[in-house]
């Protein structure tokens, strides 16, 4: 899987890079919301860290006040903020336009649960330096290259844009709102039509505006992307200008991706995505996979300021993620994993007798030179021994040679599927196994 | 490096698994000498952990009482320990002999040097449930292919057996002091031969104890390493009948290495090699480079006894641990890497104007499908810029396409190597490039 992605992003022009796992805990502080700040793992100081605490706040057991006296250090909660740091330490030796990506383990003190992991890895794709939207085509397609490469069943990458709901709450006059909004919008999925004008109701919008906000759910009766493009078109204000340049672009990117090869039934338009991160600021990108066990499986955006939380003002950029174990959840839920994902040896040499040991070493080292994943059975036992240990193995071929076989300078091959046994000739062993392998 | 090693262990039939970096505390406490539990990284407990400590010892500042209060998990310190208790937990569904490789990072709270890291990776191998002298052969083989394939220059594979160490401090009668006289061997690269007969003098050794010992590093002076080996066997007791095993294992052992094809400048014997951790009780390992700036890149060694501490006593094997960073460290100094190590673009298609942006997507998806890296600068901007950021990133040839290009249908494409440029048809593009790049 990892290897699939690798070889996507590498073909896009994606460079690699890696940070450490752990950051300086003020890095991460403050980063990720309240709730954030508390799930990351903070690494307790080596030696006699309890010297530098405040005692008042250790005899009145204060956790709070007493944490960034005893922890320096924190694992990373995910790829962003590591990266921002990244290019500002590193932005004299960068390429702007610069394409990234990194695939890396974080961790979050989540309780852990379906789709939910303590430890998990990211994979991100970034491009930073340009407004351009053909960086956000290069994402979409990305998108579908991989996951199509993956045989990831039905999944559908869904498209939005900030500026079309800032353009939406300003038409609507609940600008002073926005997050409430975008918070009712996220839960839809969960607690329908009902359940959010509830929600908004509780939370104080007047019924007009909760009337507007379901007329934007009411768009998605409409399969075809462009009747909800326009329908989104009509609600907000003829004049607002960054509204009609977002729509402009949208339009734009929904064409392009669809010329690159991105069929209809892989792309959506979706007026009510929000996206509950804050940091986006254009375009917002979410896969699902129909009747999947998880929530999303990859998500991603247009941001306009990555880099002003280290000091560097005005970074634009964009990008993705791939969840990695979600991805892998939705493909063990639909058994969709093609066969023998892992590694495994494809030949077994049996030993059975002393004399055959030589024959055997000259055999494997053979095989592995020409990439056959080879092993030699360590000692010499029973054959049934040996051969259940290669069906343990789940070899192709298993190779015997005993008196016989010397005699006539030869091997027996069996083919593990078929039960077929055949004779080949030592000097031809190499050449006719990797034609049989390799096909 | 990791490709290499990566497809050099799957070629060699060892499985790949992966453990968390996440351990319980109490997993890998008291594994690693007292020194090694405080070089481990331990994890703060989320939420209020203050709460559960006791009050006098906060009190008290007693950070080590405190420390397993307020801290229930730990980064893993290496990978043979989760491995041990991998093994134990996945028994039933393990082929044995069992071969697994592991390319993880791991963390120690050391301070940082050179060839020192807080956080690195290991790379091991290792095969379980055999007795076998072939396991011992089929990991310095592998010691030998990897090394050779990363061009690491001058390597030396040094092998030695702790059964041979334990039979001269027998016929020395110093078994009780066997550990003090495994620091000295170990220090003696360091020490020389009149630190050792200083240290083993203030040890407590006694003078005809330290003449034998000094004997063993006159067999240094031996480049053959039968030489060596029939000296050693000289040192211990004629009718010490495990070390007359393990004598003629490692006669066999290195007989059978140069019948693979590792040559002798690469395969050392020494009798003075101790390797410090204690589980060690057979065949041990180290890999040295002549003149590096790092001690050993590699090592490793047989156990009786990996998962004894999980409570699974007696399963042997034999193992090998590459020091990812070291390797690099090496390479680096001796400036022995490859060429353009990092993967890059390899195309920029610039843009020209407006008009030619269809044509470029065109060319870019093209690109892309048959393999090769490819970027489509996403601006129309000046030439001068564009080609700026062909040359930063390092890409082989540019494609740019204006009107005159596009009434015959052709790409002009320039060499970035020689500053040759040709016209090449569109049709043409994708074969023409694929042939240029790939040689």
């Amino acid at each position: 899987m990892f290897g699939v992605m690798r070889n996507a992003f590498e073909r896009y022009g994606f460079q690699p890079i890696e940070t450490p796992a752990m950051e300086s805990l003020q890095t991460l502080t403050g980063k990720y919301g309240e709730e954030g700040d508390q799930l990351i793992f903070k690494i307790l100081n080596n030696g006699d860290y309890l010297a530098k605490a405040d005692s008042e706040a250790l005899n009145s057991k204060d956790s709070k006040s007493v944490t960034p006296r005893i922890s320096k250090k924190a694992l990373r909660y995910d790829l962003t903020v590591p990266f921002a740091r990244f290019v500002v330490m590193a932005r004299n030796d960068l390429a702007f336009p610069f394409r990234r990506y990194q695939m890396q383990t974080v961790w979050r003190g989540d309780r852990p649960g379906k789709g939910r992991y303590q430890e998990f890895t990211q994979c991100d794709a970034d491009i930073i330096g340009s407004d351009s939207v053909l960086c956000e085509l290069d994402l979409v397609t990305l998108f579908h290259q991989v996951l199509k490469e993956l045989g990831v069943p039905g999944f559908e990458i869904v498209l939005n844009d900030r500026r079309l709901l800032n353009a939406l709450a300003r038409a609507w006059g609940i600008e002073d709102r926005f997050e409430d909004f975008t918070i009712a919008l996220d839960k839809w999925d969960k607690i329908g039509n009902e359940g959010v004008r509830l929600e908004l109701s509780n939370r104080g919008f007047a019924p007009d505006s909760i009337e507007s906000i379901m007329e934007l759910f009411a768009l998605l009766a409409h399969e075809d992307v462009h009747a909800r493009l326009n329908g989104m078109r009509a609600m907000f204000a003829a004049g607002d200008s960054e509204a009609l340049a977002a729509f402009e672009e949208m339009s734009e990117l929904i064409q392009m991706a669809s010329e690159a090869g991105v069929g209809s039934e892989h792309l959506v338009f979706d007026p009510t995505l929000a996206r509950g991160l804050n940091y986006y600021t254009g375009a917002i990108f979410e896969v699902r996979v129909a009747d999947a066990p998880v929530g999303s499986i990859c998500g991603g955006g247009r941001y306009a300021d990555l880099t002003g939380i280290f000091g560097w003002e005005g970074m634009s950029g964009v990008g993705i993620s791939f969840g990695a174990d979600r991805i892998y959840d939705v493909l063990d839920h639909f058994d969709a994993f093609p066969e023998s994902v892992l590694p495994q040896a494809q030949v077994l040499i049996v030993q059975l007798d002393d004399e055959g040991r030589s024959d055997g070493l000259k055999a494997l080292q053979g095989l592995r030179q020409v990439g056959i994943s080879t092993v030699l059975y360590p000692d010499v036992s029973k054959l049934k021994k040996q051969m259940k240990h290669a069906s343990d193995l789940g070899v192709q071929f298993v190779l015997m040679a005993g008196d016989e076989e010397r005699t006539k300078g030869s091997w027996t091959v069996r083919n593990m599927q078929t039960g077929d046994q055949v004779d080949v000739k030592a000097k031809e062993l190499t050449s006719w196994l990797k034609a049989e392998i390799t096909g």
